[in-house]
């Protein structure tokens, strides 16, 4: 039984690690840490909690950290990990970062996006992005995991096999991104306001989303070219779920059942993502609560365009699900261990 | 392992025992039961559920039933499980029935508020209510359990350490319930219609409500008399979630502290209701997906009334979790065995 | 054409009260006041205004306000408008104060339930409640009235015929009052966070709400004794609409027919109260964007309980709506003029 | 005022024709028609009209509709209103067809997407496509309008500028479409029901919508070439309000002041097209119950890609509203006259 601690413990993240760690044999919460209500009971902020969690939140402590826990996962706002990260680096701990402040290669592409002061170069030389359909590998033997942005997890997964095996002109990509209200985060402002948001769709950040150069960069390292992205995001009135509808002229012809057999090849041993059959279309709730990424295909013969849609629950396998599923991968657990469960529906 | 088979396999209740009996390690679930859609994959209906089923859903045969099940779960609309109940009789089989067909003592108040012919008197007479926090000992050694409806769970747990505790006028009980759409079922209807149900309110069957005499009767049994209530059924904008409100006079002086003590006492060896503090009223979310009943109490001394709010998910501890719950008690496995899910928030 | 200034120009009341005005033939708006926003544009702030307001909105300048204003909305928030109108008392302006400032008739009674400082018992004394369905004679000569909080529009609305007929046992009152997350206005808030309130319903400000007194104080006046009610609320996620559901133990027997009846006769002259027919509840979307109170009255024979749901939208009828009916009946214009729209269904 | 009949009287375009025209000087609305509901109360289907209307719904005369009506809009399914309007021709009936009828120019392409039989050619070369903001001068003239569908308007509305001054290369425009759920009508399906759209964004029809060869066609006259272009739709859980957001690549360089300064020089005379200052992106509850059409716009200059968000009520501007429009240019009234509602937000 591996020892955890959760940086940040009041975010959903965290709320969702909690769920998740409780259905997994291997790893033990053993501390939530909060820097603002160290000492409080989690449950009186957040009742569903009542009877899982008796300790409460502690204050940061590295040292203690260093000695006594074996995963630490850090679900903290921009701006906060990569000073932890640093103090941690050398010992033993394993570290995944939830937040976005090691996901990008260099110092400056993450000051030009984020707008805060970047990790230090070596920091993010160690880090291995966590998205284990591309990186399995190096997530095995990796002590620090980056873990990604949901709307590039959605993005990414169903964006490789068309980028992989080249049938996609890669300059006409266009990703149009839907979020559900959760990806905001707990924090109150105008964009998470009910009466603003309900009976409501957004488009916001245009051209500015923290999450464009994170998907190009691992699509530009798939193809060992430069690969730009027109990239948008819009917030429609649910809680959880994102949908990419991703676009792109297809290079040569293909079939639609042709497509679907190459994704179906590619995912083959990758147990989170589920293809549907030609023709069949996936929604935001098929995927609910669990860590799938399902993907759809059409190729529309009459514009020779490829339409994808992928879907996934962004707390889940667009945060803290995969942060369990690098975990696992780390500790040479069974990939999916603790992350089995049926979607909810409806 | 026991075999089970769900008979009504493409309603909302069989999706939700689909789920739990995934998570479930002593129940394995052989067959899916569908009169109208057997040979069909549920998958093609339900494709949240790929990966998960792969035998197409099959016709009823009650004789292989017999022979080839340890139990059978009804997750059929009113007026279909009672024949098949009958032809069950005497075999060995454990029957969970989730629809309304058992719960009435006497054919004569099936009837009048199911308008439907009811189930002969000596098979109503065998069913025991399922609702572990009255009638576990009961449950333990039953054949055939009768599923309490979902209004029906979150009121009476709202009312038995009050009805029970003799604390409060009967007279005088007044229950309003809201529930979310889910409950109406997957048939489509104008009730459940998006566009018509979408920022609305609606108060329905006002006094007419199936879930008024099976809500009366189980008072009645509690307090050995002829107890009547003032029900009401709302449909709010959501999927999941009941809360029922109930009010009542104080029939000797009580304080918040003092009510909550009480009902914390009562509710001690049951797993799934969690009491709160004074002071904290739990919302309809905070057990989403989970088998819990929570419950908030105030005493409002200005006026001498009580208000409880008791809160399910209408779908677990309103339906499939409770008869999993049953199940579990049945076979003398861990009463929460499958059902220690940390609720999904938000 | 009369001038008019609505004071505090950016929450939800002054929205729909522009809204309203720009319907209206009488009224024109000439200043839209903002302490904290002086200068800037409206439709900066909010876009669906554009093309309909031009001017920026101004400072508080009360002596400017007596001169050049004919009537003046407050849609402040609590504590706000007892000085502004302590200050306007004695000039020529006609005041509507969409807040609850006014609306208690002593300063004890203010103070317990607002935790603020009350107006000066003399304006408390002058300003005139502004509920059209019993007060209209008074509305007509008032130059300052206090515009009725939401919940008490539909709960009284829903209980005078029953009180002022008397048959009604006034002690058995119940109002279980769900709303929609536009009443709490437009500041962020854990109460108003869409994670938090989509896919919920919470019971709030148990036994503590600030429409409890205002409710009970009207019900008292009608019937020259002391009324005490067990008043609930319940968010629901919806942005608009109120619905009250509201029980009641009958002093005589009496039909559905009959109460639906009386109700009619009650309303005939009152153009925003609609009644339905006996067996048709309305819901809250058949009220959405209009002035209307639609009630439906359910008599259950078998408890002798009356069920009453009155249904509003809380913004219009519960607020901005009913003021302008109220500046109708100052200027003895058409009580209903400028607010003849149909509600928008769905 | 001219008499007016609506055909096809209980579906939500109908709806939406009654709230308009009730606030219409010049218009009085004499006959629903509905051919399943004659002789019934639309009251009695949707009460929040009680009061509005009160003569019966009709069945379907043609003669005396020729004779008694001046103007008859026709709230059909598709393939109803083909065979009446072709009776009605050579009357003085001035026709507004809001079904997809007679949108496309040719029976082959309305027989490949509608699958049903197509209007006679004759009929559908007399019909003047009613959207104003391209054919406001041919609607004057024309006895028989069709009114644009939901989504083209939209899309068209915001590429219209784009495509006519040549700045965007046609080849490589995406058009993400997302609308509310009342766009799929009164109807109950499994696209509609609200437990499984509720939380959940779908994409449906890819490739086959409907309105994809209405987009092109128009396209296609304006630029005089065959425009083919990549459209979606999405359903998302909101009743009301469609947003396209439109992607394509600039054929020489621009700045985003730029395009937005050569929108508002194209939209100048149109009022109910409000074009957002740079920087600001339109939601679709800003034109909540309106007729306007607001469109936003961003220059990526990274990618050189253009992206619009184009938002409309889609029974408003993308029905019902954009109907009255048509009425209003049709019989040389104020092309605003009785649509001049400021939105209902929030």
């Amino acid at each position: 039984m591996k020892k955890a601690a959760i940086i940040g413990g009041t975010g959903y993240g965290a709320l969702e690690l909690i769920r998740l760690i409780q259905n997994h044999e291997h790893i033990e919460l053993t501390k939530i840490i909060s820097h603002s209500q160290a000492g409080e009971q989690i449950t009186s902020i957040y009742p569903h909690l009542s009877g899982f969690i008796v300790s409460p939140m502690e204050a940061l402590d590295i040292e203690k950290l260093k000695t006594e826990m074996d995963i630490i996962f850090f679900a903290t706002p921009a701006g906060v990990s990569k000073d932890l990260v640093e103090q941690l680096d050398g010992s033993d701990v394993q570290c995944i970062d939830l937040s976005g402040d090691l996901r990008l290669s260099t110092r400056e592409e993450y000051t030009k996006w984020y707008h805060k002061v970047a990790a230090p170069q070596e920091i993010l030389d160690k880090a291995v992005y966590g998205l284990p359909e591309i990186n399995r590998e190096k997530i095995k033997d990796a002590k620090l995991v980056s873990n990604p942005g949901c709307f590039p997890t959605s993005a990414t997964l169903g964006l490789i096999p068309l980028v992989n095996n080249s049938v996609i002109d890669t300059e006409s990509i266009v990703i149009d991104g839907k979020t559900g209200v959760s990806g905001a985060g707990g924090k109150q402002s105008a964009m998470t306001h009910f009466s603003e948001t309900n009976e409501n769709v957004k488009l916001y950040k245009v051209g500015q989303h923290q999450h464009i150069p994170e998907i190009e960069q691992y699509l530009s390292e798939l193809t060992n070219e430069s690969v730009t992205t027109t990239f948008t995001t819009h917030l429609v009135p649910m809680t959880r779920g994102i949908i990419c509808t991703i676009y792109g002229k297809l290079k040569k012809y293909m079939t639609t059942e042709e497509a679907v057999e190459m994704y179906k090849q590619y995912y083959e041993s990758h147990p989170f993502v589920r293809i549907r059959e030609a023709g069949v279309i996936p929604t935001t709730k098929e995927v609910h609560g669990s860590n799938f990424c399902d993907i759809g295909i059409y190729v529309d013969e009459r514009t020779n365009q490829i339409i994808i849609a992928s879907v996934i629950d962004n707390l889940v396998k667009g945060a803290s699900g995969q942060a369990i599923q690098n975990a696992n991968i780390m500790n040479s657990w069974e990939e999916d261990h603790g992350l089995t469960q049926v979607p909810i529906y409806p």
